[in-house]
């Protein structure tokens, strides 16, 4: 199989024991998933990035968080506005975006 | 913070679209992500091996599917019973467990 180059994990906040705690996915996490399939349609990288919803990674109050494998980068306080420049500098870019990284 | 030095992650199979596959879900995800946790405990390797479960990694017919992170290395056909083995050999012993990698 071809493994993805980027595989972009974002929590939507369902737990692992079956606690619904919501914060993330109050917190947009549909709408950040979204946006990611979206700009890597755009930018033809569907070979290349794949994107994943997760179960809560335990950092709540830092949430919405997305985490950028094989480069094991976390990012905080996500919005969905802050996913393009995420996708620039990062997965097209290779340079981590300092003022969400946690 | 500290980032886990491994993060295992195991398809639960519900879908980025919402769509309900459910096919690593009946093939026992459950009760392999409920076994990695049990031996993590066990192994007291709490502070350096994370597991998350996720949506569909889009290669169901090789479910249960988990995957190991930075090590881009892809799982498949896991059994609850193959947990231990993964967790010797290649979290504890650097190794890739090669009858599974797909």
């Amino acid at each position: 199989m071809i493994k993805p180059k980027y595989h972009i994990f974002v929590c939507s906040s369902s737990r692992v024991n079956g606690e619904p705690k919501g914060f993330c996915h109050s917190k947009a996490a549909v709408e950040i998933i979204g946006n990611f399939l979206e700009e890597i349609r755009d930018r033809d990288l569907g070979a290349e990035v794949f994107v994943s919803n997760t179960g809560c990674f335990s950092l709540c109050e830092k949430g919405p968080i997305v985490v950028v494998y094989p480069d094991n980068v976390w990012y905080g306080g996500v919005t969905p506005e802050d996913v393009e420049e995420i996708m620039d500098e990062h997965i097209e870019g290779g340079s981590i975006v300092e003022r969400l990284a946690i």
